[in-house]
């Protein structure tokens, strides 16, 4: 099968909002169980190759310069969802900082961008969008 | 007239949100009816052509190998809308399970996803997004 | 300037989410104001040429042949916002029906598509997403 | 690196939707602080060359001329991520009126498209969608 996707993608508005977790719960009497419900950013990647795809993240920011190469690892014939939460090296992305990241993979894969809003108690807002492809 | 679309899709978001439906019913005093308040995740099709598109889709996972061919008719000049918890054949797609998609499809169209987010009583999440075309 | 967009563009996943407004008023103590919070699906169309766009849209359903053309005039440097619930010849748009829409203009323009879905009490759901350009 | 993204982005769909902030505080007893709840439409942008971008902004309308150009600075190697309500040079952007928006840069950017509307107490909906790359 031919290989599909792109090797660069590019998202430009990026920002985990953040969320009082614990006045969460409480105000929703329990019905909100972590981590399901707390807030997040987070990045689908699809490797419909048969090679692993060794992703290099860069993230960008209003007022420095650019952090990184964070590694992201996406076996071959396999997804991988990951919270942008969760990068914490070189450094831990802050919550509520706007941010914008590129996506390089030496394989072609496909880049989508979630958020999930609970800052609010007992509503949940989402939103979706495939990343930018550059090459 | 033009063929319209692409013969190759891909989705690397996919999540069906798991929805406990009888405690929403409960909470929520009847409000919201079954099915048009389950949670699903969707994908939209639109065939204009004026042949059959019999689809393949294969579903790929974080930590085993895709699975597939669903087998997905969409008829000439048609739409089709299709819940992913309806898929159940080679195996149903599970609940909260994270999924990438590909669609392939013998003739041009055109393919977006959907997802509904009714896992909260009383409140609704939407996002679509066009799915990547990838030919 | 050159002219910028294209000429023929696509929607899969057409709905209008059906509101019982009736309910919804009366559940929400006056606070949803008619026509601001009903449910609906919307084109937003950007014709940044020179010239009046006259669009031809099609209405593409599950159970039966297609239905239009729809004319929609976007006067040149205009944008215009339709709901698809204020399209009524040939025919209107049911509500909770699936339909896939095709757009096709003499000239360049972009399209997007919104919905708003309010069909539950004092809660706003939102998706919108750029449009499949075809040409 | 090669240079990533595109000069000029189109949005058809813009419309800030207008929030009664005073009753939205008092419903929600305080929980909504501003303005992290008001409702806004963004324009995200990730500028990854080593110029700067200086962009410009032009704003269609249903019944009357373009206006611009807006000028919107965003430094090399950085993002900025800017509220519609923050543009007032050449005039202000109503709330409720709807947009379009023209967005042309002299170096390759990536813009994308957020709306968080928090008009109803209580609730957050948000929608993002990748601007349409027109060069």
């Amino acid at each position: 099968m031919a290989e599909l996707g792109a090797r660069v993608w590019l998202v430009p508005g990026g920002r985990i909002p953040f969320s009082d977790t614990a006045a969460e719960r409480e105000l929703s009497g329990g019905t909100a169980a972590e981590p399901e419900f707390t807030s997040f950013d987070q990045l689908c990647v699809l490797n419909t190759t048969d090679r692993t795809a060794e992703l290099s993240l860069d993230f960008y920011y209003e007022d420095t310069d650019p952090v990184g190469p964070y590694r992201l690892v996406v076996d071959a014939r396999r997804i991988r969802h990951v919270r942008i939460n969760d990068l914490i090296d070189p450094e831990a992305i802050r919550l509520d900082r706007p941010y914008g990241c590129l996506v390089r993979s030496p394989v072609p894969v496909v880049v989508q961008f979630l958020r999930q809003d609970t800052r609010l108690p007992d509503t949940v807002a989402l939103t979706g969008l495939m990343a930018y492809p550059a090459d």
